[in-house]
């Protein structure tokens, strides 16, 4: 087990004792080992995972996505306060793709959460995506994971719902719940093509003073749009509700609703059936990333993707044929390479 | 060149030559061999295609869908009509997923338009899908390519709106036109998650008599909903019209937006970087589905991926760990069998 020792690393065990006793600092360190590309990590972290899968998925997984402005920091903070006021313990994940730099974020997170950062019930962890929505659904969906293993029974994923995270992160949580803002004009300038869609729940943040009577109008406004969108599978009805996390109104009511949610689908098995498929579809994203990785990642292929695509638009070649033919070269070099 | 002519086939040069006349017969004997599974009728389509390239694209390359019972062959018929009195030539190729009876469906659909199907301007043609989405893209696709060498300078393709080709049928043409019914309660009951965003135009086909009211006010409602989706890149905002093809109505209208779209489209640069972009992702979407069926078409993969899903419900795996298990597997499998 000496090889686990490079860079100041411990034993497996600790980090999945430390784990599962709901030890921070080990849950941090684990977090750590997931997200570095260190080969001698990578080993460390699937035997730290494994180890801990068994005592994973206790927990509701929400994923909660806004674009910046609606006040995702300050819902967050009095949402995760209210859940722990009723018992719970949460665990909140934030992914911003735009930003890699995660020492930076976690400062920035810190400061922007400072009440609940500083309670023992509440884990507050920017979540490294890496340059790949395989990174997200992979780095994102082990420190989920590991965070239910170490006791948080909430846990909160955040998205800018601007990029294209947001589509990974609704294939990791029970819950989708969408913050919007009241406007004029076009309301969901802004957000992602197919987000509403996903949303179990929209809340119509800062709604107090003179916003409210406007938040009242956007809320029948979605209520309408959601009406449009085929009924889910899950057999839940989307609700829209206005809130202001700064005044503290409305919070309850969302999560009420998410109670609601949870009771409806674990009734109809849902939860475990969305759950089960989650995890299903996860190795499947993985086995295609590969794949593509295989054969993207070459670089004969690289310049003849080039050349084809220059051809096809100058109509030399179909794109059928093109196709083929670096499918063919790709198989020769493949058998090339292993002999 | 003799290997061509098993199967009653004549020499390449004879399609060939025959599709850039315009001869029916021939184009209807190519489109027969691009739709062939076997080996030989694969490399004699691929040589029809590949020299009929240069004479494909001009045209406009329509999608129409809507689900069974919104009107959609009469709306055909008499939108084709109009075309041809305004001098055009009409290819109408249909897309029927859920039917792989293609002679039953040849016979049904002459039947179905039957006015047009004789016009020497029309050429109507349902496209067989094939088992795969990618057949949808590659035959249907290479149809469209082999209607345009043939003269065929209006192409509509038409879906019913409930399976998995309009994706397919959107990303090869210029331009998607959504037919709905005004009807009670929940208004895109039966269409597809996501169809709504991807139309250019929405017609409300059937108002006339007592039903012109209902649709006035279906009208209104789709023009709010479409409100909702961002703008798309083409700079042009879907429209919304009311139409009765049985009594003539609006049709005239459906095509004079067409028009405009076109002219906006052609001006300002998005026509052609969308046709480029169109054919380098279709030359994508088959290494992709290529790079999967080396994948999962072999057997002893696909036994072991039941055990992974098995162990990844029971816990006993990651899907990560299972995603690497099974590829390091396909890696070795590769090369034992290349030596």
């Amino acid at each position: 087990m000496k090889k686990y020792k490079s860079k100041n690393r411990l034993n497996p065990s600790e980090y999945i004792d430390g784990i599962l006793k709901g030890d921070r600092v080990l849950l941090s360190r684990a977090i750590t080992i997931i997200e570095s590309n260190l080969e001698s990590d990578k080993i460390l972290a699937k035997e730290i995972v494994q180890a801990i899968l068994p005592s994973s998925g206790n927990s509701i997984r929400i994923g909660i996505t806004g674009v910046p402005g609606v006040g995702k920091s300050t819902f967050i903070e009095v949402f995760g306060k209210h859940l722990i006021q009723q018992g719970h313990r949460v665990a909140i994940l934030s992914i911003d793709p735009s930003s890699q730099r995660s020492k930076g974020s976690i400062l920035g997170d810190k400061t922007r959460m400072e009440e609940l950062a500083n309670l023992e019930e509440a884990y507050i962890r920017p979540s490294a995506s890496g340059d790949t929505l395989g990174g997200v659904s992979n780095k994102t969906g082990e420190t989920v994971l590991l965070c239910e293993a170490a006791g948080y029974d909430v846990i909160l994923i955040e998205t800018v719902g601007v990029g294209q995270s947001e589509t990974a992160v609704h294939g990791m949580t029970d819950f989708f719940l969408l913050l919007m803002l009241a406007g004029a004009g076009d309301e969901l300038q802004g957000i992602k093509k197919g987000i509403m869609e996903m949303a179990d729940m929209v809340v119509i943040n800062k709604a107090d003073g003179e916003n409210v009577r406007m938040s009242q109008m956007a809320k029948r406004q979605y209520q309408n749009a959601l009406h449009i969108f085929p009924q889910s599978e899950s057999g839940w009805s989307p609700v829209v509700s206005t809130a202001s996390a700064i005044k503290n109104i409305g919070i309850d009511k969302v999560w009420n609703e998410i109670k609601k949610y949870k009771k409806l689908v674990l009734e109809n098995g849902y939860f475990i059936k969305n759950r089960n498929h989650q995890q299903i579809q996860w190795m499947y994203n993985n086995i295609n990333e590969e794949l593509k990785q295989l054969f993207y990642g070459s670089t004969n292929i690289k310049s003849h993707l080039q050349t084809l695509e220059k051809d096809i638009i100058e109509a030399k070649i179909s794109p059928v044929k093109a196709a083929e033919k670096i499918i063919g070269e790709f198989k020769n070099s493949f058998e090339k390479n292993s002999k």
